[in-house]
């Protein structure tokens, strides 16, 4: 019996990048946090300390910020892919470079002039091997919400179960998805606000009775109206709205005064995919 | 010598109260967090633990709720309002009952479907007392952003400082601004937004060469254009973008790419007001 | 009818500091997150952008910097009162000077080897102005629970009252709280861990029949014991802990199972004083 | 081709838990937070919304509580194990159920009375099927600094690398750490504190030339004296202390003065494992 090294890697995490691109007089930005995760041989710094194949981290941002420079950033899956692919040309002994991006964005409101826009964030993570390159896009922090058209029964009843049955309740959640694309080139945004609009609209208009019902309408959505889009994952967090007892002041309460809860949640995991696409390259999800 | 009981209050903190108006199909959605504290005498409680003049903070959450139900929610500040004089009404040994609320807002997409807007959250505290009723409104998270048209120079150098003189630099802050009323009654809906858009095109059309100047013309324009508002406090973080010092790798950086920092941050505070109005009746800034 | 400048500061805010005191092999670590205000005649950057009388933040973050390695560093409330008279020294404009100081506690493992302590942060804030010195010190996230020894009953009963009285409960908080010094020197780091134990101590020995009897006494045994202390403010999170209905199980419940609320809370705040003490030299809460 | 149903899974996430036992006036405290996810065939509620197959996650919720009360509640281990087999036992059509638990320390004050103690995390994941058991434990959030014996040099230079090589600086990490057991029955307590001790251990006893070595000594000694583990993963983030460059005021700075940094940071990632020890059952680190 031995003890040895396993899977690692290392890379840095969350190199604040604010772009600027001055057309003229009208400029554009981009607002990215940037990470970086390399692998290959680094057996030697976890076992004595000999740093010789390890490329610093600083090094990493470092990088971010000079390839921001010299090629510009748009699509943050073009840009993740340019750096990915960067470090596995440049570092010989390198198995595989991940580059994940969060971008943020920004309502214009002049020529140089901009208000953050809080809905939702959009994501990706680049996966680049020397065999295969994998592209992943996705969006958080998208919350929707259905005051009707939701009902859950039909359910389970134990020993423990004391949750009513309900015809009409408010459905809501914070959309966590993540989606593979089949190949490394794409019109990115249009993918993106794509994907995006087909989650919202089967929320929107999917009568539910439950959120899996709901998670299984929004993917399939998804891959329906995206052919580049090879499989997505969702975890959908059902924020539960609690309807108010005011019987005891005499007062009904038709579906019309909520606690809004915060925790426990119940979180709905799923993958919706093809039936006829090669299975993953890397570990995508990670 | 003796130790005794100073100011004192008490209350119920972030209640989160939906309130849904079922107008036939067409579904309205307010979203706030409520939070209650009253003041009177309550050296009883304070000094034996004699709890005949508490009126629980439990009994403030039940009263959010029925309250909701009963005279239905639309603008924070009525609701707070309401909230506020009802405490006083029904329990005589008050001196003040302050109400406040954060209200979170959401696009529409369906008669009965919504997506949480990130961009801002509008916020009141109103406070009551047996003389007098004092509104405020206010903004936070509202986040600017210039990408020039910002300079900063002609600044105190000392033994300390090595900040570079700039005439073109990022300038970006997140709003956080509270103004006080003049009276208890308006358009409080269209008071608000008038306010946030005073804020918001003073920061896209000043040519700043201080966070100050900024700070200054924001409150000047919101009270040029709001009759109804006093006054007007804006606590402005500078958050700071570096550019970043691309020349170790022979690359110019002509202000195209930033380092966006979390901390330290600067942070500019001012009360804009007019000079003719009576002086707050509360310490409405707590 | 004029709209003018009122009151005003301006500052940097969260500069991260690390000093490590090197005493020969055996190292000291202090970790203290500072934030500095000065106030002044700042018309002139507000209304024209003339930043002649402009210390830069950046500058401010600097001296912290520097006077941490010229002055090295110990106690916080030190450290602030250097600062801010530095400031109020160097700048003659400034009326005052307010220099708050977060710090944060680390377990020895070894000569250089520490582990950080979670349990609360001690904070200061000292004021000085050209008149006078006002040191205030604190403690927030000092988390305390009672499983009993609580009981809550004799209260007002409304309308909306639906809370049972109880005379077995837990009782949980988390301590929030700032004092105000009689002078500017004292043996910091004993006042405030007599503070804490003193704070502490009156928490567990309090019988407490309400949380309002709970901060009075814990006022009190802090003034009891701290001859340098005027006065203080507690505000205190009632935490509360929700019986578990288990009877649809068929189980009962002696207060052992309880479910951890987050939100909403009561919140109770209040002032212990000595009633012979001069009143505060600045909004020394602020 | 087809758009099909993939892996899913479903529970509740977050139950706030807190059991006191109530061993005369000793009163015993536990602090739990609670995440249930089970897995079998679902596809019908994804499909058409029948629910005939699904436990409610409200129902988990009570059974947390329910068997909290039963059984009582000590090792995290033993009661993430409870439910997880209960789930299993009572809903025939699960192939998997799997439970984690967060636990908070609390530091006994007196009988009845508790601090809690904010310095770690501790955590468990317990993945039970029809075939195996898996427990992992772990912790997160044990902040540990040496001021001193650090090294790094001698890593791989490229065209953007600016990092000077350092013979002295501070080294900082929050671990966060998961280690899979090989069985179902341990001493659980001791097997934690015995690990946790063991990182913190080689933590400080490393002279370190990265933080690739340091992870691979805590690794190693949790194995050596942990026979009960198969292997350990650890997610060390490098915390940065940038050393301030005092030069412009005149200064030296001897690894005295330092800033430390939010972000960017370094994450080193690695698994330490026996070469002897079957594979994992489920993927245990999700």
């Amino acid at each position: 019996m031995a003890i040895v090294l396993g899977p690692n890697r290392y890379g840095k995490a969350e190199t604040r990048l604010v772009r600027v691109h001055r057309d003229g007089d009208m400029h554009r930005l981009v607002d990215f946090t940037v990470g970086v995760a390399l692998a290959g041989d680094l057996a030697a710094t976890h076992l004595t300390g000999d740093n010789s194949g390890v490329l610093p981290t600083d090094t990493m941002k470092n990088t971010v910020y000079a390839l921001a420079k010299q090629h510009g950033v748009d699509e943050p899956e073009t840009f993740a892919l340019l750096l990915a692919r960067h470090f596995m040309k440049t570092q010989g002994r390198l198995t595989s470079a991940r580059v994940s991006v969060e971008s943020f964005g920004w309502d214009r409101l002049g020529p140089h002039s901009f208000r953050r826009r809080g809905e939702h964030t959009r994501t990706t993570a680049v996966t680049v091997t020397r065999e295969a390159t994998q592209v992943v896009s996705g969006v958080t922090g998208l919350v929707l919400l259905n005051t009707t058209a939701s009902e859950f029964h039909g359910f389970v009843k134990d020993r423990y179960t004391t949750l009513p049955e309900t015809t009409d309740r408010i459905l809501a959640t914070a959309v966590d998805a993540r989606w593979r694309h089949l190949g490394d080139e794409a019109d990115w945004g249009r993918s993106f606000q794509g994907a995006v609009d087909a989650m919202t609209g089967a929320f929107v208009n999917t009568y539910s009775y439950s959120l899996q019902q709901t998670l299984m309408a929004m993917g399939t959505m998804v891959l329906a109206g995206r052919p580049e889009i090879a499989e997505i994952r969702l975890a959908l967090p059902n924020k539960h709205h609690y309807l108010v007892d005011l019987s005891p002041f005499g007062l009904d309460n038709d579906n019309e005064v909520f606690i809004a809860g915060d925790r426990p949640y119940g979180l709905i995991e799923g993958t919706v995919t093809r039936d006829d696409v090669p299975p993953a390259d890397a570990q995508w999800y990670l």
